[in-house]
């Protein structure tokens, strides 16, 4: 890889760093990290996601009673405002990621474009 | 967005445009277009890969005829120089990808990272 191409990336990981959306998502962690209740709650919830997640991806089925407890577990971590603002803090940070990245693969995005329309041609 | 943040994904993403590795890849492109040949040998083989891909996606059946047409397939494109070529141009591409994300993506590794070392606690 070239010196400019891992320069770039380096100052674009350390604007990341120093960005609002990051520096709040670790305040938010930090927080929910301090608050024995907060945190108890927050990886029981994170478990059951996690699980949940890889029975779909296994094709596994998922019983009714799962499906309760993760929607229990949603509505307390929903009423736990550190968790919440947790949760809002990780939102924002997936959607800049998602908009950083965005901008980053347009390079590819357009010759992969190209070759699509070409296709079609 | 932060005015940075997006300064230094746009210097990152003029970056990859400028880079051997992108410019490369762009060219071995339009070798391969500009070859009917090679272009229809090369989509052939692009549309049997969407169509097992999509297959393994939703959990049906690949038959003894598919996965011999795609080897067959596979073969045709490997004994092509061009095709062989814009091949090596897209691996060294999604490889340079994964590096840059590895180091765009430090800030967050580290703060999951240290959140599973808390939950092991
Ligand atoms: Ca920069
Ligand atoms: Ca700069």
């Amino acid at each position: 890889m070239s010196v400019n191409l891992f320069d770039q990336a380096n100052e674009l990981e350390s604007a990341i760093r120093q960005s609002e959306e990051f520096t709040n998502l670790k305040e938010m962690y930090d927080a929910v990290n301090s608050d024995e209740s907060a945190k108890g709650i927050f990886e029981n919830f994170r478990n059951i996601q996690l699980s949940l997640q890889q029975k779909q991806m296994n094709g596994e089925e998922i019983s009714q009673e799962e499906i309760e407890q993760a929607q229990k577990t949603a509505q307390l971590v929903q009423q736990h405002e550190l968790i919440a603002k947790l949760m809002e803090a990780e939102q924002r940070m997936s959607m800049t990621v998602q908009e950083l990245n965005k901008v980053i693969m347009k390079p590819l995005e357009e010759l992969y474009g190209s070759m699509e329309n070409n296709n079609e041609q």
